[in-house]
């Protein structure tokens, strides 16, 4: 079964906007095995509409557009629909209880004569919209079904998630995304010098690919079997294979976890909590660690101190520290973290002060310098790194270092 | 002039990858005032690529394609070209000077066997890759040029930027894209009941879109003028359009500039120094701010207080106002604004406590409420609202509604 995506707005094709459903469609659509045949970006235009639309439906099974559903006059995509079928808009009570539900959620009156979400073209199908007012719509002509949905990622993915994939689930095989997550290693030299057969190995497994990450490589294999447990025998023979191998030493995780979600899940296995004194990262690491659900069980809090009088009054980082080391010295990345650990009443604190720039920078200490710190049960620790980046990758890049830190601290707490 | 692109690889429609050339091509051209009509994402399949070709050749000046110049098995842009135009593959000593001369700067040796970046379609003319090995490849047919670049966004953009570009910069209009800001107030009511006529008047001047934000509408309008004064001149009708409209109260900024952007500027214009005292936001406020270049010179730091003991170690809250009214209260969060104006020895701080699931909801106080804390030179305040979404839809609205305060209070210190 092949799909074609239609992603429709003049906001995509000038740089306004970037489009954040392809990505999103396709990774759902891989995990079901079911094949994205091709995505057709194009603006608010009948042509360019009813041009896709004619490949769309002579070389896929599935269509599904995004965009053009709202209620203001650049949203013309019911227009292009009924035009392209010779459909005329009627009226749809379905359509109209679809809108009013979101009205109803929000508190508010529908009026038809603002917005026009109950007419549809005839024949077509209203499909509800779990977190907003446009209904999608649905049309199947011969063997072919097309679907169209709200360009808002919320609104496309909530839909698209229960709404359309589930009536696209025919294939009995299941898909297991396996991720073998490493660190302090690069791409290169892994495959290349310290597990030359490794690739090929993996490879005898499922396809396999090499994923670069912010500051480290995943390698991951697509598994499909016909049962779960064919895939749970495939993934223990993988490990295996990774622990009799010298990439054992660089996989800090197997499995498709972010390093926050393995740091939340192991300090409340060993009842560690967790705080952070940030200046560099600027909020990014507590940022990170609570978008986990449940982080509340153990991260405690941060204090981003990005100016000195904050590192002073409330991680009590001594004045001469600052003026003999500098913010950006491992001996006030140590204080931070010693004062952190205190402050917040933590087992843990971890602690960023560096330079992201664009200015800030000097020879000695440029763009891309950072002090980490690190206070634990029994580590009271402090380094200096050089990244590479402009201000919110430097960010990023801080913000991982930093977390790889906490999780090898809470690993040997 | 029209333009297509077709990007290329299997890696874009399985979720591997976020393709991020489309929008960096789109701004581009965008800001030259030249059109993209439509984006292909096909897979490395010569029948999607000659129905892409066939569609972009017939409705496109100029075709731009990314992706398949590499040297491994599945890079089959520079076969399905040549099959395509009916041209042979042969050596050219242009594109085997440009992979040497990358070669060269990485201090390696070229071989023919290894990689065969030196044969090309017979006709077309090898492109200056600027930081890659890969040569691009151009090609005119009758009136249409079509340029195939590499896939690798380092190189797809740097050969755009310094090869691409350049030859296609034929227009001497200059186009602004002038986005007016709104707060506390839907798509629907503002185009429909309060400004009734506003659209068509923004229309005369150029073309207008509607984009939604996160808790706001933006709406956009896109300027061609032949100088610089007819656009300022444009502008500065539009603004006098807006402030004689009911529309002017709902306006917050005039500009390409984000929230955080504007209340650093006005900050640093009004000297006032920054924080917040951030519970349910988790630190996403502070990363905010500071993700804006300059932000150290008014921002000062943000007290994450996830944990009750860290609210009343770090911002004095007493421990019977937690006990009576909760954590998510409007007492909790005024008392952790007056916190965390004394600790972090800031102007304005802004605080937030709420619940952003998926656990912790009660009848009472649903997944989704919040209330936000205001301490500034003259105000000390706070109230409660009820947001919708997961967690990291509800994270970025809290933000976004805290950031909103934040700006009002800035104008009115």
């Amino acid at each position: 079964m092949k799909i074609d995506f239609i992603a429709i707005g003049n906001e995509l094709l000038n740089g306004k906007i970037t489009d954040l459903n392809t990505h999103y469609l396709a990774k759902k659509l891989c995990d079901m095995n079911l094949t994205l045949r091709k995505v057709h970006i194009i603006g608010d235009n009948p042509n360019d509409f009813a041009g896709a639309l004619a490949e769309a439906t002579s070389e896929a099974d599935i269509i599904i557009t995004s965009g053009g559903l709202g209620p203001t006059k650049d949203d013309i995509t019911k227009n292009m629909l009924a035009a392209y079928f010779r459909k005329e808009l009627k009226f749809s009570q379905d359509a109209q209880d679809i809108a009013q539900k979101h009205y109803d959620r929000s508190s508010k009156v529908f009026d038809q004569e603002r917005a026009d979400y109950h007419n549809i073209p005839q024949d077509f199908t209203p499909i509800f919209n779990p977190v907003g007012y446009a209904p999608g719509l649905s049309y199947n002509f011969g063997e072919k079904i097309i679907f169209a949905t709200p360009g808002v990622p919320s609104e496309f993915q909530a839909m698209l998630t229960h709404e359309i994939l589930p009536s696209l689930a025919l294939s009995s095989e299941i898909i297991h995304h396996l991720t073998i997550k490493t660190w302090d290693i690069a791409e290169a030299p892994l495959f290349n010098s310290i597990c030359p057969t490794l690739w090929d190995e993996l490879a005898s497994f499922g396809e396999v690919s090499s994923l670069p990450q912010i500051l480290n490589v995943d390698i991951g294999i697509r598994l499909i079997e016909k049962n779960q447990s064919k895939i749970d025998s495939k993934i223990q023979r993988i490990k295996k294979i990774i622990n009799n191998s010298p990439l054992k030493e660089y996989v800090w995780h197997i499995g498709p976890e972010s390093i926050e979600e393995v740091i939340i899940k192991e300090a409340t296995e060993k009842k560690l909590t967790l705080g952070f004194a940030e200046s560099c990262t600027g909020g990014l690491l507590a940022h990170k660690l609570t978008n986990v659900p449940g982080s509340s069980a153990v991260f405690w809090g941060s204090i981003t101190s990005y100016s000195n009088e904050v590192k002073i009054n409330c991680l009590q980082v001594l004045e001469g520290t600052l003026s003999e080391n500098g913010a950006v010295s491992k001996e006030t990345a140590l204080e931070m973290a010693l004062g952190a650990k205190k402050n917040l009443n933590v087992d843990i604190a971890i602690t960023t002060s560096g330079i992201a720039g664009p200015g800030g920078g000097s020879i000695e200490k440029p763009v891309g310098t950072i002090a980490i710190g690190v206070a634990g049960p029994k580590t009271k620790t402090s380094e200096i790194l050089n990244l590479k980046g402009d201000r919110l990758i430097l960010k990023r890049r801080f913000a991982e270092a930093a977390l790889f830190r906490m999780l090898r601290e809470i690993r040997r707490s």
